[in-house]
């Protein structure tokens, strides 16, 4: 399981600042404290940026490329910015990400055969609407695998994202379940090793406490794990979190083990 | 899942001073300890106890029995003491257990139809060597059963540990994922809601470090009850790992969550 850091987004008053002034001062101190954590990637989050969206985007992808070689994920729902980060990219990139939502098959899922990228889908309805189960996903993962080769993308550059919805939801506590089997059976499914993410930071949104918040994900992040999770998007610089992901990585998938491996 | 309290063992000093003058006080005291955090069952490890072991289990019911009604656990190998806790038990009992091993499968086995009690029973060979994945644990599945049922005991009433190995073993980590595997897929296999149980202190066996084995144990536990394990034996002294089994066990069973159920 390879950790990629949720930590850049736009909805942090500081990010939207330095936007605001292109000043990439505060963009690079951020993602230089993640990539001492050493993740796989970056994911950046941009949100839609408006109608400025490619100055904004490249922006972003300057600023962070400015700091670090690691991959990145170019984490927005609107296609030019899409595209802009994608010509802006000198880093490896991953497009987060399309779903069945007509307009990013359309815009975005194309952009993947263009710059040759992996590329996330998201299991929901073309409406957004969160499916009800595992067997509703499954029909959405066929469809989203469809949809990607018709548009001359091989669905190994696919990878599945099952939405890890909040907990907080009314029935968010069946959904956890229901994203494990997914994540456990997607691969059988399929009938080949397909990639799965998922984003650890949205099971404890509305959580009212820190501490509570903390121990959820790391129950949760040892469940993923051991259900074969191939990227975990989280705060990369919660190091109790990212210690039990580590751990829960070594328990799930090494071949051999010494104390002496434990972070 | 359910927890069972392992602290009461006769490897600890105390305890074992404890029998040595028939002294209940300090069994009372850390079962009274034990008690306090709401464990469904007690572990009551004996050890074999040489030649005073029917006076020595006895010693050992009485005194726990004397201040908690919860289910306990006989822990021993030896078919008299064995019989000798189930006698002197006025609390529900588990029989805690038996194996392929041939004396085991004559003289302890047929007391669980005896005394009516459920029984545990190991994943090992006859000569108690640890089978070598989880393909060979499922042959001693099947063996278990049918000498179970061939001794008038329901195959319900088998509760199987599969063994849960210490991670320092050179092939542990490898052990762990068929562990896991096994008590995942056994109720498939079987065909009906076979109960499983494991003990979690094994895995830190030789750990160098107390934080090291805590953020393991932490993880491990989240796996296990992810699988459906349904009773985990642990030290119900370690708040943290506790916390860590209550959230996973919310996690993984509960139909509904709020955060103020999280502990």
């Amino acid at each position: 399981m390879q950790l990629i850091a949720d930590n850049l987004r736009i909805t942090k008053p500081d990010i939207r600042h330095a936007l605001k002034h292109l000043d990439p001062g505060p963009v690079q101190a951020l993602v230089k404290k993640c990539v001492a954590r050493r993740p796989y990637a970056i994911d950046v989050n941009t949100g839609p940026l408006g109608k400025y969206s490619e100055q904004g985007m490249r922006f972003f992808m300057d600023a962070v490329q400015g700091v670090t070689d690691l991959p990145l994920l170019i984490d927005t729902a609107n296609p030019a910015a899409m595209e802009a980060g994608a010509k802006a990219a000198k880093n490896r990139i991953i497009l987060n990400g399309f779903s069945l939502e007509p307009r990013k098959l359309k815009t975005i899922l194309p952009l993947a055969r263009e710059f040759d990228a992996d590329i996330v889908g998201f299991l929901l309805y073309p409406d957004s609407r969160v499916p009800r189960d595992a067997v509703q996903r499954f029909d959405i993962v066929l469809e989203l695998m469809e949809k990607a080769e018709a548009a001359g993308v091989a669905k190994e550059r696919v990878i599945i994202d099952p939405v890890i919805p909040p907990l907080a939801w009314a029935d968010g506590i069946f959904q956890v379940g229901q994203v494990l089997q997914v994540i456990r059976t997607l691969p059988d499914l399929l009938g080949f090793p397909v990639k799965t993410i998922g984003g650890i930071s949205n099971l404890g949104t509305n959580a009212p406490d820190k501490g509570n918040r903390l121990i959820i994900e790391q129950s949760y992040i040892a469940m993923l794990a051991s259900a074969g999770l191939d990227y975990a998007l989280l705060d990369i610089l919660n190091a109790d979190l990212v210690r039990a992901a580590q751990v829960s990585d070594i328990l799930a998938t090494q071949d051999i083990f010494s104390w002496g491996m434990v972070p």
